[in-house]
């Protein structure tokens, strides 16, 4: 739905190819990123503080300027028939553009992670070892129409050291420009490249491509997005990606699961917020069980105004429930859409979630000590949960402070991303002339 | 140079092709390996024990058969001509096998990663967050022909409790047959499923095709070998891989260095072992240094058999040095032969290794603490030293206890590989009915 044609596939000619020197090209950009991660990695927190703090009143001063460039792509995207869900993302109003600096001056207080020692020992000869964090390099993001997201990655990837390469989604082109332009300013008034800070936006689909062909200029790669910019990226690239976000998020109800537990954590984690990737999308009913609660929770959630999808117990136990179809089980509705289905076991359950579920979220409802810590043993996913609303796996309500994205992949990271996990570490040691036996 | 003719590029369509279901097939074992995973990844850490115990136990008990298996791998690659280097790699006498078994007992004896608590906190609400160890799942490995690291890694992932696919270089292939015959039937033998390990060597091409568009069956991807199987499986994988090995790797002489150091250093970093990625490939000597160093250094080098490649200034302060090209520069030679060069200062060492290295290991021999800080903090590689041996890069040495590899990315790991690094982890959630406000 958001995914943005610059992403389909194309002649990677264009972007291989090699450029004279001198020549602006991503390849340039990327570059130009990666010499100045050099001064990035070495800035103090102080400096970064302060790097950050001239990011948020620049976007303070120029707001009315800022505001004006996204009007020119709200304009753009109405008549190009974009739909009023994404024209929302896009929006950039005044309470928007103040929440976006104070977004960035949170960034700033936050620990700096770089210079962390997370380990060391002497070896038995003598030399000291020492793991520290460092950061990454340079970050490249590849994400949708939405600007915030321009200027909370960029604040993040500078707080943690790193230089970023952007590329947003061509519908907030306007925003995107105006709002790396002030950033950039803002580094460079208080000294500080602002080669920092880049986008490929402006060569469209060559941009995205270069970014997913930089070795050698992108460290890591983060796509944030629908589940098919995702895959497109995953797929691509032969820089390290960190796969985020996609999350068909099940919620199992054990035949011990309390009424009033599996309402309130069924209605809370679909309704709260239905469109991010933590809300529920599938509800499972140990047998048992489903007599007592589906017609209750079937209600709870249509008084919320959502509609269930499902299969034929649960249409036999609730009115209004939509036929659910095998499609139903695989889908991340993001929308007042749940699908609900009756299993006859917590095995079922489990292989159920084992074939639909994306490793984003999973939660059991029940009061029975075993069931719970069997789901919390077998479930493969990042983040699992007893009795709790899938909801809360977000960086916030894990105390990072702030969130990079979920990884729902098993290297380097998993489930809520903070700033420490956009870090690597490097190994120092200290000898005194010790050589190998 | 041992580069398998099995990963050079082919169509891709053998591979992603359906296939019918119950046919042999590489994706068939990958998908056997992962359903094998959730029991391995269960396995108590005595079950592990017991599990590499038979393992070590049968390779003991079979070794006739191994070495007659080896003893065929050997006399077709004489009969095309594989060189002797490559050929004692290949080979496996009554000793080799004997220290087979004995590595798997090494790994027996090593700590258990898998459910390790590695953070955890009460959320505001009272939420229990923790988040463990977990197994990867399925570990899939491309290598050359050596027949040990298909014991070795299996090992390594059956303790972590992950299940391994593995795909060895043609040229080993009736050793690994018998051996990975030998392990499944050890894991028969005590009630683990025999899936768990799996070997796609018989698949030719197509079976490192298939592990590295494996999506959804291998959950990380480990390369070993030479710099272009490393290149190939990192350009061509969609699943996550791990980076591991090529070893550029640089000595800075500063100004300030010791003569002993210098001499006992270089020699013991080119000598000891000079077929491995920690070996130093080039020796960068500060203009100040050159005349007080180059000679001594060049002398101990050669004294030990060591082929001296320089620029000019190197070779007019010593003889018998080759002329250094721009090749030397990039080159890994792994072999007595080393690249020596004079700098103006330590920026231009600095430039020099930012330009060449591949982020292994660099050192710098030094007694000025500015000039040894500055080094640790500017060099972006995965071990940085002052006054050591670049030798020192290793899992046992670092004190690991076994080694799956060195990781020369950023993602994941960085730096000497041990057990812990082949587990990933996951969130736990324990409620009571919390719900996000």
């Amino acid at each position: 739905m958001a995914i943005d044609s610059a992403l389909a596939p194309a002649s990677p000619s264009a972007v291989d190819a090699e450029r004279e020197p001198g020549e602006d090209s991503p390849q340039a950009r990327m570059a130009a990123a990666k010499e100045a991660s050099r001064e990035t990695a070495r800035l103090t927190s102080s400096d970064k503080v302060r790097a950050l703090e001239a990011i948020a009143a620049a976007i303070e001063a120029d707001a009315a300027e800022i505001i004006a460039a996204n009007s020119r792509d709200l304009d753009r995207g109405r008549s190009q028939g974009i739909g009023d869900a994404l024209l929302d993302r896009l929006r950039l109003d005044e309470k928007r553009v103040a929440t976006l600096a104070s977004a960035v001056r949170d960034v700033a207080v936050l620990p700096d992670p770089v210079g962390q020692v997370v380990g060391g020992h002497r070896m038995p000869n003598g030399v000291a070892l020492e793991q520290v964090r460092v950061p990454f390099g340079v970050v490249g993001v590849i994400y949708e129409a939405r600007p915030n997201v321009t200027v909370d990655i960029a604040a993040l990837a500078l707080r943690s050291g790193n230089a970023v390469v952007l590329r947003g989604g061509s519908a907030a082109k306007e925003s995107n420009t105006v709002l790396v332009r002030i950033m950039r300013e803002a580094l460079d008034g208080i000294g500080i490249s602002p080669e920092a800070i880049q986008s490929v936006d402006d060569f469209g689909r060559d941009g995205a491509k270069a970014l997913m062909h930089g070795r050698g200029f992108i460290d890591v790669l983060v796509p944030r997005g629908s589940a098919s910019l995702i895959e497109t990226v995953v797929t691509e690239s032969t820089v390290p990606v960190i796969e985020t976000g996609a999350g068909n998020v099940h919620i199992v109800l054990d035949e011990s699961a309390p009424e009033d537990w599996a309402r309130e954590i069924v209605v809370n984690a679909k309704v709260q917020r239905p469109s991010v990737c933590n809300a529920v999308e599938t509800v499972l009913v140990l047998r048992p069980a489903a007599e007592r609660l589906v017609p209750s929770v079937v209600d709870a959630l249509q008084q919320s105004g959502v509609t269930v999808h499902g299969d034929d117990v649960v249409s036999g136990l609730a009115s209004s429930v939509v036929p659910a179809t095998e499609e139903d089980w695989a889908t991340e509705y993001l929308s007042l859409d749940i699908a609900m289905k009756v299993v006859d076991s917590l095995d079922e359950a489990l292989a159920h979630i084992r074939t639909y579920s994306t490793g984003h979220t999973e939660s059991i409802i029940t009061t029975d000590s075993r069931n719970a810590e069997r789901f919390l043993a077998e479930v493969d996913s990042a983040v699992v949960m007893a009795n709790a609303s899938t909801r809360f796996t977000d960086g916030s309500e894990f105390g990072f402070g702030a969130e990079v994205g979920i990884s729902t992949q098993k290297l380097h990271t998993r489930g809520p991303m903070g700033l420490s996990e956009l870090t690597s570490t490097k190994w120092l040691a200290r000898g005194a002339g010790q050589t190998r036996a």
